[in-house]
C-alpha cells in the first residue's frame, strides 16, 4: 500500500541525494535505492528496488536516468541497476518522473504501461537550472583566468537561457560583455540590459575577448575566430558534446578549451535537486 | 523621381521629429510634411504631400499612425490631414511603414495597392521601447512618491516586455521588487533574477506595496487587493485604456491611479526616433 | 512637567511634517508649532510656542533651521516665528536639535543655555540624505532630457556623499558615468566599480557629456569645459549657490543649468524625516 | 650607468612575474633577479644581483618584501636572497620600493642610506586589491558551497576596503547580504546600497547565515555566534592569521573554516602585478 505522499528516489549523484534531503525535510516519506555509497541521508530509508516501487506513490529517476542506455545512472549504487524489464515492471501503472527519458523508455515494451513524464524537458526546470549553471561558469572563469573579471572584454556565444543568465551575471560583476545571438529580438533584448551584441555569423570580425563562453551546440567558435584572439585567450564550453569550439583548431592555437557539463550537480546539487522538487511538486499538481 | 536614400517622415509627435533629424544624420534626404508647428529640423526639407510622396523612396507614417481613424496623427500639422482615397492615391505603389497601421489602411480601397507594413507589430521594435517607457515609469515614481524608491515594496503586474525591463529597473535602484506573473516559467525567470513572484490570480492575498506598476491590459486590480493597499499606495498604470484598476473602486478608495501611455513619445522622443529608424533599416534589409 | 518621550516640532517644511508624523506613529508624544497651514499630522498636538517648550523633552528645529539668520525657517507658519531673545528664553536648559544650527545660535545671548545640538553635521544625516538627492537627481535628469539614460554618456563631478550614490544609481541604470576627483585613492575606488575616472583639474579635456551632475561647491565647469560639450548637453547641479558651473559661459553657450537644491525634502519627505527622526535617536542615544 | 626607465624586479610570486612583463610591456629596461624557476618573462633579462641594482634606477621588491625577516620573498628563486648587509649595500643611494617594507628595513643598518618607500601602504593599492580578494573570494564561495549564492543569507564581518567590495559582489550577485560594522556612518553606507547592516558587537544575535566571509583581524566570530549557525554554514576568513574565528570552538561544532590570504597574487596576478605597477608609477611622479 502506498502512502499519497511517499517518493521513491533511484540512483543519481548529488543532486539525487538533496531531491531525497529536500522532499523528507518537506514531510515526505522518502525510500531511496541506488544512494548506497552516498552519506546518510537525514529522514529516508533505503529499501530495495521492489520494495521502493511497491511503497512509493512517485518514483524519480535521476537527471539523466542514464547516460549509456542500458543501466540506471546511479553512481552512488553499490551494484548496477539494468533498465530492463525487470526494472520496468516494478514501475508498471506506478508515476515515474525522471531527466532525459528518452533511452530510458525504449529499454522494455513494460515502459507503455508507466505513467512516466520527463522534468527535464520543463521550461521552468530549464531556466531555474540556468543560475548553477551560470555561477558554475563564474566559477571556473574566476579559477582560470590569471586576471580580474572586472573591466575583463568576456564574450557570451548564445542568447538562450544560460546565456541570459550568465551574460547578466558577468555584466553585474563589472567584466564588460558582448552577447553573440542570430535574431533581431534577442539583440533587442541586449541592448536593453547595456550589452554588446554581436551576430553570431560575424563572431571571425570582432575576436577582442580573453575569455569566451559558449552556451551554443554548435561550431561557433571556428578557427578563423580563434585565429584572431589574444594571446592568453581561453574558452568555457557550456554546450554539450561536442561543443562550440573547432577542437583541433583551438589545440594547434594553444587555446584552452574547458569543456564544463552538468554544472547544476556538480556545483549546486542543493539547489539542483530543489529544482527537481519543485518542478515535480507543479507536475502532480497539474495532474 | 526618387532618391534611392530618400524618406519622407509625416505627421507625428517629437518622435517623429526626431526620426527625421537622425534619418538625415545618417546622411539621407528627408522630406517632412505635417510638421510645420515643431522646430526646424536640421538637413530636412518640409515640402507638400504630393512632393513628399512623389520623391521619397520610403514613406513613414508616425506611431500610431491615426488615434481616429479619419485624420493623420499629426499634432504638430498647420491643417489636418485626412486619411482619404488622395492620401492613399499618393501612396500607391510606394514603399510605407507606421505603427498600428490597421484603421489607416480601411481609410481607402487604395491601400491595397500600397506596399504597406507595420513596424509596431515587430518585436525589437516593443522590445526597445520597453526602456523609454520603463524609464518613464520610473521618473513618474519618483516624481509622484514623497518616500525615496530604495528599500520600498514595489509590485510589477505582468512580466511581458515592459514588466521585464521595469522590475530589473527598480530592482537595481534598490526597491523592494515582487513581480506578478501567470505561468510557471514567468516565475522561474523572476526567480532566476532574485525578485519575489506571485500569481496574478492571488494579488489580493498580498497587497503590502506602496507602489504598484501595472502593465496589463484587463482589470487586476480588483477592489478586493485595491481595498488592502496600505495607506499612502499609488497606481502606476501603463496599460492601455482603461487600463489594469477597477477605478471605480480606486476613486473610493481614495487610491491615486496615474495613467501613463505613450511614455516613449513623450520622456525620450530622441530614443523613440531611434528606435524607429533601426527597426525601418531592418525592415528594409529584409526586403 | 515633561513627557520623557515627547517631542516639540517646530517650523519646517514636509520633511518637518513627516518627521512629526514618524515620532507619533513610534509612540511618542508629539507637539508641533508653526506647520498651521500643513496637512493635519495624525497623533500630534499643534499648541503655542511657550506650551510646545514647557511640554516637550526634546526640541526639534527644522534643515535648515534658518534661511534668512532672523526667522525660524516656517514655511507653513500662519505667522513669522522670529529668533529673538525670546524664542531662545523658551529653550533655555532645553535639549534642542537642528540643521545647520550656525546662525540661530548667534540671534541671543541666551543660546549659551540651551542644549543645543546640529544633527546635519553628523555624518550619518548627510550620507543618507545622499539617497533621496541622489533620487531627485535622477527624476530631474529623466525629466529634463528627450533621450533615454541607458547608454547615456554622463559625468558625476565630485565623489563625496553625493556624486558615490548618485553614480553608483546612474550606472544601475545602464548609463555610462564617468566620475571626476581629484584624489588617487577616489580614482580606485572608482575604478572598482567599473566606472571610468577623470581627473576634476583635466575636465576640459574630454567633454563628450550629454548629461553633467555636478556636487561641487567651486566652479569646476569652466567655460572651456562648457564650450567643448555636445549639443544640447545639460547640466544638473546639485551643489548650493552659487553651484558649479560659469553660469554666465553657460547661459551664451545655450546650455541649461538646472539649480536641484535641498532635494531631499522635496522629493522624499517622507524618507527625509525618517532620517532626522533616527539621527536623533541616534544623538540621545549618545547623551 | 643606469637608463632612466629601467626597473629591477626582484624575488615574488606570479604577481612580480606580472609586474615585469607589465613594465617591459610599457616599454621599460627591466631586469630580474630569484624568479629563476618561473616561466621566462618576455621582454626582461635574468641578471645577477649586483648587476640588476646597479643597472636598474628603480629597484622593486615583492609584497610582502619577505616573510621570515632574514630572506627575500623569493620561492621562484634558485637559492635564497638573504637579507643581509651585503643585500642592503647594493641598494645604497638607490630608489627602492616593495610591500610591507618594516621587518626588511631592520636587517641592516645601510638601510638607512637607500631611498626606500612602501607602496603597500598607499590607499590606492589596497583599494584596487580589494577587487582581486573579493572575486578571489567569491571563487571560494562558489567552489565550497553545494549550494546557488543566489538568494543565499550570507553575512560580511567589516565594512573595510574588502568589506566594501566584496558585499557589493554579492549583493549584485543576489545573494542576501548582511554587513557587520561598528560605526553609524558604515551603518548608513551600507544601507545606501540596499544591504542590511548588524553591530559587529552584536553578531550572536543574528546568525542565520549559511555563509560568513570575515574581513576582521580579531575574534568576533565568538563561539556564541558560531553554535548558532545553521547547519552547514562555512565560513571563508580573509583576515591574517589568526583570523576572526574562535578556531577551537569552529572545529568542536564542525564548521569549516577556510583561511584565504593573498588572494590578490593566486588569484589574480596579472591585475596584482598591474596595481603595483601603477602604483609605482604614481610614488615616482610623486618624486
Amino acid at each position: 500500500m502506498t502512502d499519497q505522499n511517499s517518493f521513491g528516489v533511484l540512483g543519481g549523484d548529488q543532486r539525487q541525494v538533496a531531491l531525497a534531503e529536500a522532499l523528507a525535510a518537506d514531510g515526505a516519506t522518502v525510500y531511496t535505492h541506488g544512494l548506497e555509497r552516498a552519506e546518510p541521508i537525514p529522514g529516508t530509508k533505503a529499501v530495495g528496488l521492489e520494495e521502493l516501487a511497491g511503497k512509493s506513490s512517485v518514483v524519480l529517476l535521476p537527471m539523466p536516468a542514464t547516460t549509456d542506455g542500458k543501466r540506471l545512472n546511479a553512481p552512488f549504487a553499490t551494484r548496477e541497476i539494468p533498465l530492463d524489464d525487470t526494472f520496468a515492471g516494478y514501475l508498471v501503472h506506478k508515476t515515474v518522473y525522471g531527466g532525459m527519458m528518452g533511452r530510458v523508455t525504449k529499454t522494455s515494451a513494460l515502459w507503455d504501461e508507466v505513467e512516466w513524464d520527463d522534468y527535464s524537458i520543463r521550461d521552468e526546470f530549464a531556466i531555474r537550472n540556468a543560475v548553477p549553471t551560470a555561477e558554475g561558469a563564474v566559477e571556473i572563469a574566476l579559477r582560470e583566468s590569471r586576471d580580474v573579471l572586472l573591466g575583463k572584454k568576456v564574450l557570451v556565444v548564445g542568447y538562450g537561457r544560460i546565456g541570459k543568465v550568465l551574460s547578466r551575471m558577468l555584466h553585474s560583476l563589472g567584466a564588460q560583455v558582448t552577447v553573440s545571438a542570430r535574431r533581431e529580438r534577442d539583440f533587442a533584448w541586449i541592448h536593453t540590459l547595456g550589452m554588446r551584441a554581436v551576430c553570431t555569423g560575424n563572431l571571425a570580425d570582432c575576436a577582442d575577448f580573453s575569455l569566451v563562453f559558449n552556451t551554443v551546440p554548435a561550431v561557433v567558435l571556428t578557427s578563423r575566430f580563434l585565429a584572431k584572439l589574444p594571446r592568453g585567450a581561453k574558452i568555457i564550453d557550456l554546450a554539450s558534446a561536442p561543443g562550440g569550439a573547432d577542437l583541433e583548431a583551438a589545440s594547434r592555437l594553444g587555446i584552452p578549451v574547458i569543456q564544463a557539463l552538468s554544472l547544476p550537480g556538480k556545483t549546486a546539487p542543493v539547489e539542483a535537486g530543489r529544482i527537481i522538487r519543485d518542478t515535480v511538486y507543479h507536475m502532480l499538481e497539474e495532474e
